[in-house]
């Protein structure tokens, strides 16, 4: 981060076909960005995008949102799933230089205790250089679900990978950093 | 499918060094079979084979099963642990369009219950197209205990794939469909 | 193994810059040969060596362990994380054979537990040949709530792999083997 402390920008990619089609509005995405209005009491700026489920487009959006825009973290929302046009994990694989399966692990667990099909979710999280990207699937009762049981982690992970100092109502959501690494 | 409604066909292939020479009885094929047979109500057909622990001959087999037989579902039986011969996931990983590794996951976390061995079990699954494959443990004891942990997502994951719509006794085994999408 | 029996040897790669650079005590190697001290009955060897954090480096380390020493197991302490230093996960995936998935998910399921950046870790196990190799943190503390919760799967995983039959203190840790395979 450069001396003037800039307001951290986190992403939102909101990947659906039908809803970069404008036959569906796009309540994944309003979804994430009111939890994370919640969640963290640091001020901080949204990069927001709805982009269809086409695995070259989703890169270049994380890449951009990553690389150009420097957020601190990125969250997709859906194309997890198994059919064909899900392709958000293959995407994000792509273009992390490294992968945290535990997000993974945890959300589908999880999910678990909701809906046996939790399985069928093939999401996954990772980092880019400085940006934190997090899978999230496509309906907005799941993507509370999912990021409120990783949230705790989140701050101290951006941390770690040399991203702004992230806050939380504590209230709301405890966010977890060890007292000694 | 096509117009004229086929009887789904599920394949179980039985990766076995010993069982494809003859020197054992094939013993979890046909606990696959009457596990399939106990739960779906609706009418399928079994493609049925015994291999040695060959990666190739696996490979070459599932194909078989996936792009010519067509089968909605492959169930594997053997060869998941850390010996030298036991390549059943690889030759899966190999053939699969998709992974999903919540199903390893889930059946991991299940038999944990019963062994602490279980975490030596490297079984995966994943689609190949319109063909859902699970890699199953060898004994017939686990794959009891394997199946009937992720078959509750197994029949709403083939619809979402594009394969035939199967129905269980939901007496025995209650299979989940999200009612909206 | 050869006709004469010798004592197993056991690997221990505490990977860490400050440790190797000598800022550090190496706390973490000596929590493990502490551990494997308490927990096992049969007598053992042991192979210890200190690195930083460099993929190459470690690489090198655990094909010596393996390869030369004929380490029946390895485990690593460290570089398991997020941050860009954090690289133990990948040397071991690059000089693995076959990876054992269960074991991380296991560890991270463990830990959570304790703290909810758990799932930060990255750390994962796989088999070069007769070696199983296992990733553990850094901290002396997480050190033993990770092993612990896999160790009792360790010595029928070194039997499968073809290396030397090791016993456990079954008041302290009760290792478990199958009856039948």
């Amino acid at each position: 981060m450069n001396q003037t402390h800039p307001i951290p920008v986190i992403g939102i990619l909101n990947v659906s076909d039908r809803a970069s089609a404008g036959i569906y509005e796009d309540i994944p995405g309003k979804a994430c960005a009111e939890l994370l209005r919640e969640w963290l009491s640091t001020p901080f700026e949204l990069d927001y995008k709805v982009v269809p489920d086409e695995q070259a487009v989703i890169e270049v959006e994380l890449k951009r949102m990553a690389d150009v825009i420097g957020c601190a973290l990125i969250v997709t929302t859906g194309g997890t799933g198994p059919a064909a046009r899900d392709v958000t994990p293959e995407a994000t694989v792509a273009v992390c230089d490294k992968l945290l399966p535990g997000f993974g692990e945890l959300m589908r667990s999880a999910s678990l205790k909701y809906v046996p099909t939790a399985i069928l979710s093939r999401q996954t999280a990772g980092t880019r250089d400085r940006t934190l990207i997090i899978n999230l699937p496509g309906k907005p009762k799941s993507i509370r679900e999912n990021l409120e049981v990783v949230f705790p982690a989140v701050p101290y992970c951006i941390d770690l990978i040399g991203g702004p100092y992230l806050e939380t109502r504590e209230t709301v959501m405890k966010a977890f950093r060890p007292l000694n690494k």
